[in-house]
């Protein structure tokens, strides 16, 4: 399970900050936290960017690549970000992120098949909703698959996410079940060693208590790991989640262990 | 998943003492404290017992029943105290436990038929051994299930131990792993809803480090509850651990799910 810092996003008000004045700073400082932390690639988050896209994304991916060699996936659901970020990339990126949404398959589909990138797929309808259930979800993964092969995206380049909800959602605990479910499922379903990424921080999004979404995340991660998750997207900035994340690593991977590397 | 203390064993010094003086106090103050903390049942594990095995699980039985009326475990190999031990329990008890060890299926299997019991069953080798992987294992259990329906064991009478061993020896990460496919794979494997059970600490026993344990045990817990195993036999005094398994609980179980239950 590789460890996608979440934490370079726009919502952050010094990085949103940073952006507008392109001050390369903030972000490079962020990144660099982040790699020292035990990154193995940076979500860059910079939401639709309505005002200039382009130089916007390019901007901040500059800034980040001046700092850090780690993989950088693109999160925007803004195609002319998309394109300006990839060509802006030195290494391969990873476009976050596709799904059944019209909008979706007719312009970000294309810029992945263009550049050979690789595609974070969602496990939404196509109206963008959640899908109640593993089962609907399921459903949506082979819509999905069929959408990228028939585009000429191949399987080694999916990357399924299948929607962590908020625990504060009505269904909120079966919702996180379902998706440990999918996770596990997948494989099998699709007949590849189908890759996932799960976004940590949306199950205890807008709750406030740090002390519970602290528990409920510590104690989810080792579930979704459990599962064969590939990519946890979380913040790398709390050391608690990420020395729990580490030890997943070590019970999730076949490599040699030594109880040194525990901690 | 309930919880169970294991905190009431022999080889704490204190516990040996007040068995050897009979001396109820401190077995009924631990239990109180197990009970307080949240266990759901509590392990008696007094040891083989040399000395006095009837008289001495008797008393621990009826101290500890003096002042709580959890489910008791009586844990022990020597089948003297076992049966002791059930005559003493006025709720139904659980032995701990069975293996395919000769010596457990000629004494301790007619106990549990008579009395009838709930029983614990390792996945051990009918030498004591432990299997090396999860087919070894399911084997096992294949040869348990068959011994125990033989005898007039109901299926719903076994709790399956699938035995943790130790992160520390050479293949103790695989073991890991392994044990989180047989508690997955038993239901579908013996075709009904198989009880499991499996002892925390062993994951670390040996180790020194408490918080390299700690940090191991709280990854691993996670992943036993999502593979649904129904029993964890743990520490209740770890304020921590047991934080983390009743968030396990609210995951891995139907009912309904608050966000105030999270803690």
């Amino acid at each position: 399970m590789r460890l996608i810092a979440d934490n370079l996003r726009i919502t952050q008000k010094a990085i949103e900050t940073a952006v507008a004045d392109k001050d390369a700073l903030p972000l490079q400082t962020m990144a660099k936290r982040c790699q020292m932390a035990g990154a193995n690639g940076i979500d860059i988050n910079s939401g639709p960017l309505y005002r200039d896209p382009e130089s916007r994304m390019a901007f901040m991916v500059e800034a980040v690549q001046e700092v850090t060699q780690l993989p950088l996936i693109l999160d925007t659901s803004n195609p002319k970000a998309l394109k300006a970020g990839l060509l802006a990339c030195k290494t391969p990126a990873t476009l976050n992120g596709l799904s059944l949404e019209p909008s979706k398959l007719e312009h970000i589909l294309p810029l992945a098949v263009a550049h050979h990138a690789e595609l974070v797929c969602y496990l939404l309808y196509p109206n963008g909703h959640v899908p109640p259930d593993s089962t609907e979800r399921l459903n949506v993964a082979v819509s999905l698959y069929q959408k990228c092969l028939e585009a000429g995206v191949e399987p080694d380049r999916m990357i399924i996410d299948p929607v962590v909800v908020p625990l504060s959602w009505q269904n909120g605990l079966f919702q996180a079940r379902e998706v440990l479910t999918v996770i596990t499922t997948l494989p099998e379903l699709l007949g590849f060693p189908v890759r996932t990424i799960a976004g940590l921080s949306n199950l205890t999004a807008g709750a406030r208590d740090p002390i519970k979404k602290g528990l409920a995340e510590l104690t989810y991660l080792p579930m979704l790991a459990a599962a064969g998750l590939s990519m946890i997207l979380m913040n790398v900035l709390n050391a608690g989640s990420v020395r729990v994340a580490r030890t997943c690593r070590l019970f999730s991977q076949e490599s040699i262990f030594s109880w040194e590397m525990v901690g």
